[in-house]
C-alpha cells in the first residue's frame, strides 16, 4: 500500500525562511506615501517593531528562523504531507494529489506560522500589546495563541458579519486571554466614522485594519504595535516553512517538483507559503504550473488591476503595488467563504506580473461542493477558504484524467472548518443563492454531492 | 531536544485487537434477561448483527482486525503519541507525561475506532441502516462518518440538552448524510411516553438508547440494527488499538510500561482502549497504577454499586453486571462535561472488582480548569470529557513532584473540544455555579488560570 502520511522529524525542520524577493527577475516596487514618496523604515515605526520592518524590506534570500520560534512551531510542525488517495479514487484520476495539512496547529490553520514569529519579534523589541484585524477568524485566533505564548496582550477587531456568524471564534481567542470585538466598533475614530455613515455595514477587512492600526498608533504607552496576518513580505516569508517542508517530504517519496501547485489566496500568505520555494525552482528552470485561487466574490487577481493602493479603507497604510479591487471594496454579505481581502500581496502580485503564476477564481457554490466532496472522500472538514483550493485541485485532476497524464498536484490545506460549519449548513440547506447562483444550480450541485462515495479498497479494489 | 511527537508507520499498525475477557482472573458474569435467564446470542439478533454478537461473547485473546477496517483507520491512524513537555515545565514535575492524541480522526475523537468496525460488520451482514444515541455528540458524529464510508443510512438520537447547546454537531453529522434528532422525540413509543410525563426533561443517554433500540427493532424491513458507542465488550475491543499502538510507540522512546495510566470514563471505551493492553501486562506482573476518571456529576464507579442493571431507561437492553447509579439516573442539567452515562462497561467494572484499576472522580470546575491549563500550556483545545483525564494527570504529576519520582504517566486524549466551546465559555464567564461549586471557588479557579504560562525554552531554559 502506498504511503499516505509523510512525516518529517524535528531535526529535518527548516532552519531558515526563503525570501522570494531575492530571486524575482525584476526588483520589487517600493511602498509609497500618498504623496508619492518612497516609504522609509522610520515611517513604519509607529506600526511595526524595527526588527520586523527590517525583515519586511530585506532582499536576503535566506533568513534564519530564531530558535525561540522553532521551539514553539515544533509543538505541531513539521506538518504532515498527506496524499488524498480517496479523492484520487473518487475522481478516477491518474494524478497524485498531495497536500500539506496546516489544520494541525493549535489555532487550526497556517496562520500560526507567522503569528508566532511576529509575537516573538515584538516581544524581543519590548512591545507589550498587539492589535490586529480578523475576517473569518483564523488569523485572530492564531495571534491570540501566539500572544499568550510570549506574554503579550492582544486585541482583535473582527469583521462584524463573521463575528456574528461565528461566536465560537471569540470564545476560542478568549481561551488564550485575547479580547475580540466586532468591527466597525466605537473604540476608534475610523470605526465611529463608518458606523455613522453605514450603521448596518457587515464590516470588511479594510475597515478592521483601519481600526487596528489606529488603536496601535494612538496608544499612549508607545508599547503597542499592530500585526497583519497576510499581504506583507515578512508575513509571506514566515509561511515559506510550509513549502520548504513539502520539498523535503516530496523527496522522501521520490518527487523533486510537482507539476501543479495550488493554494487559495485571500491576502496571499498560505498560497505563498507553499508556492514560493517552488517558485525559486521555476525561476531556475523547473516546469511547474503555480496557481493562486481566489474567490469570485473577491476577484482582485482575475478582475482587479495591478496598481498602487492602500491596504485599508481609511488610507492609514502606505500605498502598496498590488492586484486590487480598490481599498473601498466590501464583499457581498452572502459570501461565507473567507478570502475577502481587496488586495493581493505585492510579492504574489509581482510574481504574477512576471508570468510565474497563473491566477484563477472559483465561485462559492463550487467551493462548498468541493468541501463536501472532500468530507465524503477524505473525511476531514476543511476551512471554506481551503475549499477554493480543493475545487481547483478537482479541476486539475480531471484535466490530467482527460490528458491521461500521471501528474503530481500539490496543494495547501490552510485549515480545518470546525468553527465554520454555519457556511456548510447554508450550502446543504440550499441557501447559498445569490446574484451569481440560481436555485437550480444549487439543486444540481446538491444532487451531485449526494452521490459522492469511495467504495473499493486501495489494495484489492474490493470492499 | 527530546522528541515530543512519536509517530508509527502504517506497517507497524496493530493487526489484531486485544480482548481483556481472555485474561481476567475471574470469568465475566453473563448478561441476563429481566427474569434472570442468561442471554443467548439469538436473543440479541434483532438489535445487533450476528458477527458482532459473536465478538461480544468471545473470550479469544486476539481478534483479527479486518483489512477493510484497517484501510479506513489508516486515514488517521496510527495516532500520534505525544509528550506534554509544556505542561511538565509548567508543573515543574519530574514526571514524563505522554498521551495518545485521538483528536486526529475525521470525527475528532476515539469513537471512530469502533464506529468504523461496527459499520463494516453491519454492512457485511447485510444491514442497510443503523440507529444510535449520542450525548455530547462525539459518538453520533463518528457513526455518521463510518456509515457514510460503508454506505449505510444513519439515524442519531441526541440527548436534548446537548442537541440545543451544540447545533454544530447536527450540521457535522449532516455532512456525511446522517439524520440527527433531539431525544426524547415523538418518533418512538419510549420518547412519547417520556415527553408526556416529563415534557421539559433535558434528556439522558438512557432515554436516547431506549429510542434508538426501539427504532431499530421495530423497523419493518428487518435490515436496521442498533449501534452502541461504549459499554459493550465489542466496543471496548475495537478501542484497544489505542493502547496497542501506545505500547509500540513507548518502546521507541525506551519505555516498556508507564507507571500510571489515566483515561476519562463515561461508558468506559476510550479508557479501556488505552488501558486494557497494559492491564494484561499488570495481570502478568507489571506494576502499573491504572486510573479510570469519572465526573463527580455521574459517579457510578466511586459512588454507585456493582450490580445487574439495564443499559437504558425503558429496560429494553439486557441486564448487565456493572457499576451503576441506576438506569433511571439523569445527570444535572448544569453538567457540561460529557461522561453522563449511568453505568460503567462490564469489562472495566469487573477489572475494578478484581483490584486491577483504581477509579477516581473529578469535579466539573477542576475539569474545566485543567482544560484551560492545557490550552495555555500545550495549546490545543480538548474535549470537556478529556479534561477530566487531564485534571487527574495534573494531580499525579504533582504527586510525583512531591515524591521526587521520575514517573511516566500515560493518558488518552479522547478528542478535541472545538465543537464544545460553549462549556468553556460558561467556565470563563464564571457561570459553572451549581450545588457543588460556590461562586467563590469559581473566582479562585479563574484567578489560578490567569497565571498559567510557560516561559523558558526546553533546551536553554531561556526565552
Amino acid at each position: 500500500m502506498e504511503q499516505i502520511k509523510i512525516f518529517l522529524d524535528e531535526k529535518d525542520m527548516p532552519r531558515k525562511w526563503y525570501n522570494l524577493a531575492a530571486d524575482l527577475p525584476t526588483a520589487m516596487l517600493p511602498p509609497l506615501t500618498p504623496d508619492g514618496q518612497v516609504v522609509t523604515p522610520q515611517m513604519l515605526e509607529a506600526v511595526f517593531p524595527k526588527n520586523l520592518i527590517e525583515q519586511e524590506m530585506s532582499t536576503k534570500r535566506w533568513i534564519d528562523i530564531p530558535p525561540e520560534v522553532l521551539e514553539v512551531l515544533y509543538q505541531w510542525r513539521p506538518s504532515p504531507l498527506r496524499r488524498a488517495v480517496n479523492l484520487e479514487r473518487y475522481l478516477k484520476t491518474p494524478a497524485k494529489i498531495y497536500y500539506k495539512d496546516e489544520s494541525v496547529s493549535p489555532a487550526g490553520s497556517h496562520k500560526t506560522n507567522t503569528s508566532v514569529a511576529q509575537a516573538y519579534y515584538n516581544k524581543k523589541f519590548g512591545v507589550k500589546s498587539l492589535t490586529t484585524e480578523t475576517g473569518a477568524g483564523q488569523w485572530g485566533t492564531a495571534l491570540a495563541y501566539a500572544c499568550h505564548v510570549f506574554g503579550l496582550e492582544c486585541k482583535v477587531f473582527m469583521v462584524r458579519v463573521s463575528f456574528e456568524q461565528k461566536p465560537m471564534r471569540k470564545i476560542m481567542m478568549g481561551l488564550w486571554g485575547a479580547n475580540c470585538i466586532a468591527s466597525p466598533s466605537n473604540e476608534t475614530q475610523a470605526g465611529r466614522t463608518i458606523l455613522k455613515s453605514m450603521p448596518d455595514t457587515p464590516g470588511s477587512l479594510g475597515i478592521a485594519i483601519s481600526e487596528a492600526v489606529e488603536a496601535a498608533v494612538t496608544d499612549k504607552t508607545g508599547r503597542t504595535r499592530y500585526a497583519l496576518g497576510s499581504v506583507l513580505n515578512h508575513v509571506l516569508l514566515h509561511q515559506t516553512i510550509i513549502g520548504l517542508e513539502a520539498q523535503k517530504q516530496l523527496k522522501k517519496v521520490g518527487i523533486k517538483n510537482p507539476d501543479v501547485i495550488i493554494g487559495c489566496a485571500g491576502g496571499g500568505s498560505n498560497f505563498a507559503g507553499i508556492a514560493f520555494p517552488f517558485t525559486q525552482e521555476k525561476i531556475n528552470g523547473a516546469k511547474i504550473d503555480i496557481i493562486p485561487v481566489e474567490s469570485e466574490a473577491c476577484p482582485k487577481m482575475t478582475k482587479g488591476k495591478f496598481a498602487y493602493d492602500h491596504g485599508d479603507i481609511a488610507g492609514m497604510t502606505p500605498l502598496l503595488p498590488m492586484h486590487t479591487l480598490g481599498s473601498q471594496f466590501v464583499p457581498p454579505a452572502i459570501h461565507a467563504g473567507g478570502l475577502r481581502y481587496h488586495g493581493m500581496a505585492p510579492l504574489v502580485s509581482q510574481a504574477i506580473v512576471e508570468g510565474l503564476m497563473r491566477p484563477t477564481a472559483v465561485d462559492q457554490l463550487h467551493s462548498y461542493e468541493a468541501a463536501i466532496i472532500w468530507a465524503r472522500t477524505e473525511g476531514f472538514v476543511i476551512a471554506p477558504e481551503s475549499s477554493n483550493a480543493v475545487a481547483q485541485v478537482i479541476k486539475e485532476a480531471n484535466k490530467a484524467k482527460k490528458e491521461g497524464k500521471q501528474k503530481t498536484i500539490l496543494f495547501n490545506l490552510s485549515g480545518h472548518g470546525l468553527l465554520d460549519l454555519v457556511g456548510y449548513d447554508k450550502y446543504l440547506s440550499g441557501k447559498l443563492e445569490s446574484s451569481q447562483v440560481t436555485s437550480d444550480e444549487i439543486k444540481r450541485s446538491l444532487e451531485r454531492v449526494q452521490k459522492v462515495h469511495v467504495a473499493p479498497m486501495r489494495k484489492t479494489g474490493k470492499w
